[in-house]
């Protein structure tokens, strides 16, 4: 099932693929309420938001073997996880603003995991337990900040700088799902999800070890090689098998 | 005034200090509702939580020359900022647990500016007009994992790791007040504000040019000094002229 959140009259609801197409859903994410005698929706026509509003977003860096090594670093024996704001998300279709403190805005395309259970402690096994379903990311990163503050948190956290959506694909298996992400229509980063150095049972175990994640929390995986700058009027797109496409217009 | 957050029958609940002492005040932190006909509550009766539930924790590193010297390290050019979990949130009197993982869990005693209203792009002149007040913090760091990952976040993220309280001073001037961390009653760190390399006006500038910052939110200022290890059975303490002590067991 995939499950879109958009802005209604009514304030923001749901809605989610059945037989009949999107149909409405409710408004909570974690008790959706799907009206059966209710006509389908006209995706192409909703204002989408992100599927899903994160109190955490925990994001992983260096998680692909090419990625760590474009950057002109070794793959961690670690993942090496840090947090981007919530004041960060965007929703899909919206406006990428790069700031003047910056002169350089990458792109990261990534398979983003969406927490659906009180989550502290999880061994690997169990890891799709706790987990609601998966969704597109951009980890959005001020290059030049970044490499300046060593710390990473300052390039990685500006208003805007994580696009997530367009929707929670609940069954999937995200074992080896093909990653694409295109600027104006062109592919710059192309690469399966099997190349993840720690993949997501391992990533659910490790973070939970660390923190309690709360339903709606998301892990951002991490990217694969071929970051590269964002310019003005440039449009970004993050596509992933089985989940579908997320685009955002740079300012 | 002093505003506290404690748990009381019917919920979470506010005092605050009036003529009368400690008087209830309410269940939302930004429409206090000070009861005139209310007895005084007794202080030292009250099961107070953390006096704010912050949506997102901005904590600053080396931002005392002293500290970031004992630690080997320069005084850096511009602050340096990183994320703590609210799931770290521990209340006064709680007990912050050391993690397996960690050798070296250290105690960091800091000042806290805890934001009243909205906040993006605020220029350094108007910093006092987003702040509600400030609060004691103690930003608990697994000092081995922080220097193992480089990045600091996995050190700095672990449940219990971020004590906050007792209580939020509204009206204080923060310039020069002095900051205190004791260890079983010893005097581990002793410091004024003064000695900040970046001041509150600075860091809400700074911060508020990154992301945008919500009604509770908080700034932890960085700390002086003297910072340790904390051992099973510690009590650490945190007090800040004018403010009062943020006291926490050590599991």
């Amino acid at each position: 099932m995939k499950i879109y959140r958009y802005r209604s009259e009514g304030g923001d609801a749901y809605a989610a693929t059945s037989e009949k197409g999107v149909v409405p859903a409710g408004s909570d994410l974690f008790n959706l309420r799907i009206d059966p005698s209710a006509g389908p929706l006209d995706l192409e026509r909703l204002d989408l938001l992100t599927p899903v509003r994160p109190g955490k977003i925990v994001a992983v860096g260096r998680n692909y073997a090419d990625h760590a090594k474009e950057l002109g670093n070794e793959a961690p024996p670690e993942p090496i996880i840090f947090l981007k704001p919530p004041s960060a998300l965007l929703d899909p279709e919206a406006t990428i603003v790069r700031p003047p403190a910056s002169q350089r805005v990458d792109f990261e395309g990534e398979l983003v995991i969406v927490i659906g259970k009180r989550a502290r402690n999880v061994k690997a096994a169990q890891w799709r337990e706790v987990v609601l379903g998966f969704t597109c990311g951009n980890d959005v990163t001020a290059r030049d900040l970044q490499k300046k503050d060593g710390q990473w948190t300052r390039g990685k956290s500006f208003d805007t700088f994580c696009p997530l959506g367009p929707c929670i694909e609940t069954e999937l298996d995200p074992a080896a799902l093909q990653l694409s992400t295109r600027v104006n229509g062109q592919a710059r980063q192309h690469e399966s999800t099997a190349l993840m150095i720690f993949d997501c049972a391992f990533l659910v175990e490790f973070v939970t070890a660390v923190m309690t994640l709360d339903p709606g929390d998301v892990i951002m995986t991490g990217t694969p090689a071929g970051i590269g700058p964002l310019q003005s009027g440039d449009v970004v797109e993050v596509e992933i098998e089985g989940i579908g496409t997320l685009r955002n217009r740079v300012s």
